[in-house]
């Protein structure tokens, strides 16, 4: 029984501390929070679990195995840092840190100390982006052409972070687990309509060396709330509705082809496929649940997440590098290979 | 009477001879196309219609006032240049040439000899469009956030243009009207995806000094027919789906609102504000044939037309910045102040 | 080459003279209207085509092998028996004839002379509702629960038949070509909210034997506009939506298992069973051309359309039987077992 | 302060404790349940009230102002009775009873002592439903002409009642509210599809003396959900879908406007009159929080709630009737006028 302490009980907190108390080989033991109600909430709900106000106090805790830290993204490192000095495996929330050189910073001081860092980026987890990826790995979808989303609706706004930390940040981590590869160059524009406040909508495109194109389109300034995605493939092409109840995705047997007649290439005339639509059922386990499931697992039998610290390093480079693009109205900023990068699977 | 001749009967000329054949105040006198199965097809539905092969037959024809050119883009300059030289007004198919500067002498050639010249920007005289128009004239949408369009279908892949001029120049023309207002800087990504054709997706952002921002998301290459367009006001919020056979503009009484309090300014409290949501009716009259009788009005009583050379040059001029954006993954191209930008109402 | 003569250039006499002047082994020869302002209408457009303004004169044609009727209702029954006593194929119109006597007639008449009936239910001949017979008649639907169907918009009053007449119509003839089955009883309610005028929303249940149930909602007065179809069966479940551009026809591997287990019979515990969405790429062909050649195919190899008189004449029965129903508040009306019935494959 | 006891925590029970626990004039103290697994949840998450496995154990507690009977249908009457007998207001889950003979008896005996019974028809204090119900009061709908309901998807299959008591009853109480009208005949159409079990779909239509005309089609076997009403009147047409996230509610300024002029009338000549729809904002507090509250003000100010008693009867006499005429194959029901309808607003 693997057990867990939470720090930071705010917004996503409770729904980590439900799912690691549900988890068959994972409890929760302690929570902590700078707020005294939080914390009453807490011993309300789950008499058993110890609160405090100092997250010292579950670093501290030798019976502690993991930590999860829910807090905001500016304190991650530090809580990331003290928890693996403490020798804690460690969970943290999307996105992994301020900044690249910190999520390096963990996953060396991790590897050092052969401690798991898993980072939420919840997405992976869902039925619908693992269907996406077997479609992907199994070359139904054959070569991958598009990535095409958009994430917008009205608010939140958020303080410390611009609206690509916030939502594009979802599309990088299923990026990277669909596509295994690492975009070479990024362009992004993007507005802060309110002076003195974050970026509250951006599109991003992102390069990559086999000619996948991908592109996201963020808002927290939209009149209606639309989570869709196109990826187009050689083969099959897909639609995502993230807020369709059930067919959330579809695949269309949709492409063009291209004459091999040298006379007709030459007139390019182009042949359009179009066949059946196909909306496969997708395993329903809620995503939150599988994620703190395989946390425990690797853990426990010593694996590397699938949204690991490298994946969460990688994300977060991916957010410096839109972000500086997007304050030089859409520069190109190429990516540097980095030996983490090159770990990708 | 305004006596009009068509040159071109491919793929829109038909629509064209229509059209005019059943305005009130013109009518088609003469159709010239190099294929004599078109002409045959003219013949046969319109006995009292002229066919010729040779466009240069309607040029000496002094019976005719105007002619309307629906070739392909290549040729507009040259029909269009030797049109005005014959001393006739022209009706030019979008894009209106190939190149800004062809554009520039178009203007400048009918300027000199007061002759019409009439670029066939159909959405610019579509009911929605004239709606959304009204709304922000009238000032209840407020300051212009953004507009943001995604338009998208599986096909037709053209042989001589990108996407970028087969479809991101309706969001040209009609960001064009909408504003007011050229860009400052436009950035551009997108690929071709078969080599040795023109680029068949592309993603075009604009800057504008006002601190609107534009997005225009094109692509041949998705499985499902999408056009819908956000824009955004500081008082209200408008959706717009040209597919919708009915309610095709939504308006929707949402924002945020940032509190006057300093302390809560700190805090970057926003509110939320969401109320009724409005389905005006719209103008169903045919974009096409309001556009045709604008033309043949501003004939009669020697008027600019809406969608002038100018607004045709200045959607040339952010195609050709967009497709030298794009080539550079992105790089920022800033757009030059000329004399005729200034004449924008 | 069959030569058909067109009587009625109304509202649908066009689309026939259109289709039947484009079929490969039939041709158009003559077209009789009252109106003279119509006549002139098909001389500019077929010139070939003889116009008069006396049916008769079609029947005296020896050359004129077939006529079809789109005439109002009310006229079917003695224009499509002096076809027939003239010796001519005759496509008619939906519904059939006013009354199923004159109906029982007609299909007498043409037996007795070897001619060819055959009634316009266009959508027998659509993709979607073919590719529902197939998957009933392969047994991949499995039983049949139910069809409900929901056909409702804004107009058009009809001034002399009731909305049953003008729209359940294509949900009866539906009904026969996918079930083979006639039905026992009819109940239906319905009500005319203008006085003088035909009823003109109706929803009418049909009973058949063999356990399935029907459904049928129709309204001249709805706000929306509503072409839906659920059919339910012991294996899968349909949607159609005949408004959606593509997609028409989803096939959904939904359904409920009764556990064998008697205790939890005695319990009705059920179970849910949930899978993929399937929806068939439908054949495009547009229905009438399909229904016009296949009459054409009828005469020239004497055989027996899919929407014959009989047919036709079940289909008058059902409106008879729902009407009469309708005015007696529900009341349910038993169809009688006939000979024309029991012929039904 | 209101003290409240819940009989019965399965379904729907904990939603009313819940409600109760957060009101502000109102608390729970006790809750009795035949399942000690039940009684041990209720111990755990509120740990001020009292269990019980006897119901009269609230009944005898002076101390209960109120008891909510949340057990299945057929117990509702017995525990009702003696909770009134026990001098306790009743708050009944729908249907209030499986006779209406057992409802008029409550509706007396709670009349005799001067008790409030309120019956949880949630849907009346649905921000939708009284939005509409606004909008025949005021007279903006017009006169009402009818109304559509469409109830359907997969399951939940009942054991003890059939589909019209679980899915339609919610329309019966709609149309009571909305109305103010209580129909004089129904006819009503369904099947059992499984042998031994309670209808699963059912069509019902219930005609009214003012020449409105409802309509509900409900089913436990459709593949798809869909909540979706029709609602036209006069002089706008609504269309209110209950699974839409936001604008639920639409008005269509549509309707027909028959001509004066005597010689159109004859000729049957209709215009349709298409206006702008409009999307009102609409409440959005929690319905059973909106109906525990007025509830717990019904008792204290001694009112009469808007879904009282009387409703509860009114609606179950509908369920029979149906029920009755769906077992006829759509024999018309006619309803009885009785003293206690003639009580309807």
């Amino acid at each position: 029984m693997i057990k867990i302490g939470v720090i930071g009980y705010g917004y996503w907190g409770p729904n980590l501390v439900r799912t690691f108390a549900e988890a068959q080989q994972g409890t929760v033991v302690a929570v902590s929070d700078l707020d005294p109600k939080k914390l009453a909430t807490v011993n309300k709900r789950y008499p058993a679990v110890r609160t405090t106000n100092d997250f010292q106090d579950l670093l501290r805790d030798p019976e502690i195995d993991a930590v999860a830290i829910a807090t905001p993204v500016g304190t991650h490192f530090e809580f990331g840092m003290a928890a693996l000095k403490a020798g804690k495996h460690v969970w943290l929330e999307k996105p992994m840190t301020e900044t690249s050189l910190q999520a390096r910073k963990l996953c060396d001081e991790a590897a050092k100390r052969n401690l798991v860092v898993f980072v939420d980026h919840t997405f992976v987890y869902t039925g619908a982006v693992r269907k996406m990826g077997e479609l992907i790995k199994s070359g139904d979808l054959g070569r991958v052409y598009y990535y095409d989303s958009i994430r917008v609706n009205l608010g939140l706004f958020q303080r410390d972070v611009n609206v690509i930390s916030d939502l594009a940040v979802h599309d990088f981590s299923i990026l990277d687990y669909l596509l295994g590869e690492h975009p070479v160059a990024i362009s992004a524009s993007g507005i802060n309509h309110f002076p003195g406040t974050p970026e509250n909508l951006a599109y991003i495109t992102l390069f990559y060396d086999s000619g996948t194109i991908a592109h996201v389109n963020v808002s927290w300034l939209a009149p209606v709330k639309v989570r869709q995605i196109l990826l187009g493939g050689s083969k099959k092409m897909i639609t995502y509705d993230d807020l369709e109840p059930s067919e959330k995705v579809k695949i269309y047997d949709k492409g063009i082809n291209f004459t091999e007649d040298p006379k007709q290439i030459q007139e390019m005339r182009v042949g359009y496929r179009t066949g059946d639509m196909w909306a496969p059922k997708l395993d329903g386990t809620e995503a939150l649940r599988l994620g703190g499931d395989h946390f425990i697992d690797c853990i426990i039998n010593k694996k590397t997440p699938q949204t690991d610290g490298l994946l969460g390093l990688r994300v977060v480079e991916l957010i410096e590098a839109a972000t500086s693009s997007m304050r030089g109205r859409g520069e190109t900023v190429y990516i540097q290979k980095s030996e983490k990068q090159e770990k990708i699977a």
